[in-house]
Formats: C-alpha cells, sequence, structure tokens
C-alpha cells in the first residue's frame, strides 16, 4: 500500500490532536460474568482481577437473565450461530416474523420491521422518511442521537430544523414558521441518555396534530424500563397510539442486540420495501432473536424489576447528594456524575477500576459537547446498596483528593 | 397519529407502484434446521414442509457447524446474551480484541476493526475517509454494494467517479484525468455477489501505486472461501500486502453476523476514533464474536472444505450447462440463473418451492438492473450431486413449461 498517501499522515495528525486533546478512547476490555452481573473479569496490567460496572446499557440485566440466555443457546442448537442471508435472501425465519409481531403489539402498532442495530433503524429509517417525496421539513431536537442526525442528513432535499432541546416554545415557532402545506415530521427521543431528561412526548403529539407533521420517537433508553408492559414512555404516559414511528432497540434494557421501528401498516411496508439499510444486509442471528423475544415477553409481565431499577437510581441519587457529589439533576434512571473535562474524566476512570476495582465510562467528546465530560451512572436491580456506598466512597476519595469538588 | 398526512398516501401508493411493477418482496420465513442443513422448515399456506435451500449466504455452512454453535454457546452461558454497550461503554471484552487481532492476522494486516455489520463497516469507513480532508477523488466501481454507495455518498466534499464495472482501462483514464495532486481512493470489491464475476486486484493495485491512490476492496464474497488460509481473492492471488483497507463480513462464509476492517495501524486508530457508525452502537453480541472467532480459526486449516465448495459449484455449473440452462458464466462459486423479468422471477420461486420443496430466492430490482432478474443460487458443500440433479429437473420442468427457455 502507498504509504506515502497524503491520508495516512492526515490520520497520524488527526490522532496526535485527539490524544492531545485529552480525548484518545482506550477500550476497557471487560469480560462480563453471566453469573455475577454486575461484575466483569478485567485483565490490566498484568493483573486480572473483578471489577464492579457502573456503566453497563444492560440497564436491567436480562443479558444475564437464566431465561434470555437459554433461548439464545436453544436458538444456537436448532437454527446455528448466523441467519445466512438478508431478509429477502433466505434470512428471515419464523422467529424474526414473530419478534416483529411481539414489538407491534408491545407498541400497539400493525406492524414493526427490526434492524440490525438502533443506531441503523434511525439512520435508515430517517433518510428514507425524508427521501420520499420532495419538500420536507424536519423538526429535530437539538440533542438527538448522532444516528438520528446522521440519517436526516441523509435526506437530500429535507429543510432541517433544530429546535432547542425539550423546548416546546420554541418547537412550535419553527413549526409555524414552515410553509403550512409542506409534509412535516418531527423526530426526538424520550429518554436523552446523556442528560437523562425525558421529552414532554404528549405535548409534543399536541404539536404534530395542530401543525399536521408526523412524528418519530426514539426509546432506546426507554423500552423494557417504563410504561406498565415496558412499552416505553410513551405507554407510561398514556400516548403511544399518537405517535407515528416509535423506534426502540434490543441492545439496551432487553440486553440483546438489534434495533426496530413499529408504527402503521403501509408505513412500515414502505421502509420495509425502500430503506437501503434494512434491506442490503443480513438478518439479524437467531440466537440474538430468540433471546430478544424471550426478554421482551419477560419485561412485559415483570413490573418488579422495573420498580427495583427505579428504586436503585433514586438510592444512588440520593447518596451521591448526601455526599455532595455534582450529578446532573435527571428525571430518568440514569445519573451522570459532572467532570468537566476529558482528561480529568478519563483520569477519574481510571482512578477508579486501579484504586477501586469499579468501572464508570467517562464520557467525552463527540458523545458529548466538550466541557460537559462526565462519568454516567447506570445503577441497575443487581446494584446493591452496599456497592453504592462503596462507590459513593471512591468517588468522594478521588475527587475531593483532586480538586475539592467534593466539600467532605 | 396524523393519518391525513401526505405521507401515509405516498407509502400507499409507492407500495402499489412496487406491486404493480411485480417487485413487492415477500419474505418465505424459513427455519435452518442446524443439524439438517441446507434443509429449512417452511410453514407456508397451512402446510409444514422441509424446504431444500439454494441461495444461503452461509456459503460454506459454517453458521450450522457444530464447533461454531458450541462457541456461541458457551459464551452465552458464560457472557450473555448482549455485550450491553458500545465499544467503549463497557460493550469491548476480551473476545472483541481477540476476534480484531484474529482479523489482522488474517489479513496480514496491523490491526482490524469490528462493526455492527459488513454494510456498516462499509457506510462509516468510507464516509469517514472521505470526511478526513478536502479533496478526496473517489473512484468507485459501478457494480459496488449499496453500502459503499452510500457511505462514498456520505463523504460532503468528495468527487466521486463510478469507472466501468472491472474495466481497468476506464479506471486508469479516470485516474489520469483526475488532478495529480488529489488524494485518490479506489472502492472496490473482489467477488460480485450477483454476477459472480472477480476483480483484477493486482492491477488495480499497479494503477493505485502509479496513480498515488488509497485502496479500499470488499471481499465480503470471498472471505473464508478463497486464499489458502480463507483470507480472499486477496490472498489468494498473493496481493493483499498491497491494499490500504480490507474489508470483510462474519455473516457470509462465516456464518456468523457482523462485519470488520483491517489495515495499517494508524488507519483502523483514526476510524475507530472518528466513524460515527462504529463510535455509536452497541458492539457485537459474545455469542457472535465467540462464534465468528471459532469459525475465522476453523476455516484458516480448513482447505478441504474450500475445495468441495468449488466442487460443488462447478458441478452445479456444469449441470446448469448440460440441461441448457441460461446461467450467467462466472468465475466464482455463485451461480446466477438468469430469468430477465421480476414477476417471472418471483412465480419461478414460488413454483420451486410449493411444487418441488426447494427455495432460490428471486433477485430483483433494487439489489440488481430491472431486466436482470434472476435466480442465484450458492451450492455448499452439504449440496450433493442427488441434490443438484432434482434441482436441475425442477428447473427444466418449470422454465421449458412456461416459455421455452429451455430447449428440452
Amino acid at each position: 500500500m502507498n504509504r506515502d498517501h497524503p491520508f495516512i499522515a492526515q490520520c497520524d495528525k488527526a490522532l496526535a490532536d485527539i490524544r492531545a486533546a485529552g480525548r484518545y478512547r482506550r477500550f476497557v476490555a471487560l469480560e462480563k460474568l453471566a453469573d455475577r452481573f454486575p461484575y466483569y473479569k478485567v485483565t490490566m496490567e498484568g493483573r486480572t482481577q473483578d471489577i464492579l460496572v457502573w456503566s453497563s446499557n444492560d440497564y436491567l440485566a436480562m443479558g444475564t437473565d437464566p431465561e434470555v440466555i437459554e433461548a439464545s443457546i436453544e436458538a444456537a442448537r436448532t437454527m446455528g450461530a448466523g441467519a445466512g442471508g438478508t431478509r429477502n435472501i433466505a434470512g428471515s425465519s419464523p422467529i424474526h416474523v414473530a419478534l416483529e409481531a411481539e414489538l407491534a403489539a408491545l407498541h400497539g402498532k400493525d406492524a414493526a420491521l427490526l434492524f440490525t442495530s438502533g443506531y441503523v433503524s434511525n439512520q435508515a429509517t430517517l433518510t428514507a422518511i425524508l427521501n420520499s417525496m420532495p419538500g420536507w421539513h424536519v423538526f429535530s431536537d437539538a440533542q438527538n442521537h448522532n444516528s438520528m442526525i446522521v440519517g436526516i442528513k441523509g435526506g437530500k432535499a429535507a429543510t432541517v430544523h433544530v429546535f432547542a432541546h425539550n423546548d416546546l416554545a420554541d418547537l412550535e415557532a419553527r413549526l409555524a414558521a414552515a410553509p403550512a402545506d409542506a409534509p412535516k415530521m418531527i423526530a426526538f427521543e424520550s429518554v436523552y441518555s446523556m442528560d437523562g431528561d425525558i421529552a414532554p412526548i404528549g405535548a409534543i403529539c399536541d404539536l404534530a396534530d395542530k401543525y399536521n407533521a408526523i412524528t418519530y420517537l426514539d426509546e432506546v433508553h426507554a423500552v423494557g424500563m417504563y410504561g406498565p408492559h415496558g412499552a416505553g414512555v410513551s405507554e407510561r404516559d398514556g400516548v403511544a397510539h399518537r405517535l407515528t414511528i416509535i423506534e426502540g432497540t434490543l441492545a439496551k434494557a432487553y440486553g440483546c442486540h438489534g434495533g426496530y421501528i413499529a408504527g402503521d401498516a403501509s408505513v412500515i411496508d414502505y421502509i420495509r420495501s425502500v430503506a437501503a439499510g434494512f434491506i442490503f444486509t443480513t438478518a439479524l442471528p437467531p440466537p440474538t432473536v430468540a433471546a430478544a423475544l424471550a426478554s421482551i415477553r419477560r419485561l412485559k409481565v415483570d413490573q418488579a424489576r422495573r420498580d427495583t431499577l427505579f428504586e436503585r437510581a433514586n438510592l444512588l441519587k440520593s447518596k451521591f447528594d448526601q455526599a455532595r457529589l455534582p450529578r446532573l439533576p435527571t428525571e430518568s434512571h440514569i445519573v451522570p456524575l459532572m467532570i468537566g473535562n476529558a482528561t480529568r474524566a478519563t483520569e477519574v476512570s481510571m482512578r477508579l477500576i486501579r484504586e477501586f476495582g469499579m468501572y464508570a465510562t467517562p464520557i467525552n467528546y463527540p458523545t458529548v459537547p466538550a466541557g460537559t465530560e462526565r462519568l454516567r451512572f447506570t445503577p441497575g436491580p443487581k446494584h446493591t446498596e452496599a456497592m453504592m456506598d462503596q462507590l459513593v466512597a471512591a468517588l468522594r476519595h478521588i475527587l475531593s483528593g483532586e480538586t475539592g469538588t467534593v466539600a467532605a
């Protein structure tokens, strides 16, 4: 290969810049211990130890649930490790069809469609919608996930309006200013994963009705956890029927892998028929599909697990507050601890693992804006009060020793 | 939701158009029988039967290989059903790291990077490269896969040159005409999956050297099958070291799921650090990663399985020729049978399944250009000569009865 190509030099330069900004990412290799989650085995600097992980998106520990694991194993045994084709080319199985039916029923929609990830479901669907006809105006929340932003940018002729985060007045002003007869879409999330706040879904649906916009709601950080059957904040708020498309993931609270959309029959069939990121890719592997099906069916009836999640999240929040640890106030199950610069966020995370055997991921740019770097804690049903006390003591030690943020 | 929105009407209209053009896709739900592959269980019109499938991309039957299944099961048991986070947020495990090392070694490259699919690896990587600096000129084979085209379109300021398929003279003319000092990339595939032909990789590398272009080679329909260790056509041809990036999949001959790139250390680290479709998505599930690792390690040393694949493909080709079935001549393991219109391709496929208990996917637009609709056969090590004779008899019956294509 041509090492004197300017791209090689550009890679080296960009990496040097990333390192200099303190945002070079080193992935910690964490081996999840299914029978002891949230403990993971880690080998660092020649030493192997068990680490207590606080940052998994396996929010309800369903990825290590015995029923879910058994479903994965059974499907591997009977159907093999992979789907072997796109959905159209020998890759659809009865359990793919059953999972889509389960997801449609979960959200009270006509139909659902699986994608290889939540990322792809957002990107492929939003791009397909915005390229369906000319003249689209799309209203996108300022804190929408990268996958939504990229999907929206894929709409070649759409006019994009970014409204202030969760700001109904700003959204309405922009809707009102757009041409009355233009096709409109409002794209937003329910639980925003980095700040942990929640959108006013019903009020956004009111605006959608008033200005005849379709709605696209990303519930990836809510499905499984919110609502009496785990169908998300839209279920909790009783407004699921008002949304055009609900998008979700199987990779977070459901503990598996893959993404999906649910909606009106003809909308889903249209996306199925035209979205490139759906058509031209291998279907999800049977073990993943079977595991997800088991997980959804379990969480539909397991309110106790959801109750425990919120009880634990609230307990951690109150312990952070008592210890005067600078957490971002959130309504959700997510507990962000503000650090404010990338080098320090990484350093706190490394000290936590090295000195205290606990892990919380530093969240740096580009995941969050520079200056708002943080550690993000996602306590779940398996995080005990004793673990929280250990964590708080460790954070107080690291943060007060370091900068006096904690007035101990 | 707002059913009077113009998008709903647009979906209905587009679906009606697709139906009218005979290209409405109905997915046949095929339940792979791991212990009897390539047989699948199908329930159609109230009847359940075993169907012999000719269209799987599980080319070497590795998805149902006992070692591969056992690896999936073991990982599910010990690590659970899902990764639980992005690679940066608690989703990297030692087996993700090991799989990347295995892939790098396979291709003789410094490093490799996993993606959630081959589709995403192409899209995310090509977009990231083309947005790395201004002035890119990219030379893209006319038959490149949709994922490459979409990835290239993601490069906002790149100049795109589409060269005639596998045409070195056209490629060179376009390279010569571009500004001498512009950063250049040639993006192409080794085995083109729909026509089954193979690129002159070495000669393209010669042009890359002459015009100082980097090279991006998609080997998704070659890895596992070509080369003495299954590292693809670039290994078979002894030119892997000349390529800047080799992209592959774990979802076809390796029988699992996911995609990857392999290349120079700083190139891979750069893509890892900037590509949105890599950063903002959940890591591949441990059962998939473990299964892929087992599959790659097995195929590195299983030349007999590769030999059987080509022996079977050649046997089917010769049987098609003897029966005067209009196959597209191919150098690869892929055997396309030309039909030439969407309605008929779908009908032949349906008759094959209903009357003869065999399945081959009709390949219609947008996967291939309108007018070149086909059935695509991918015989593998588990397709016996008796199965082929059954297939040929069925196709002769259907095709001669229908239109006299076969001069019986």
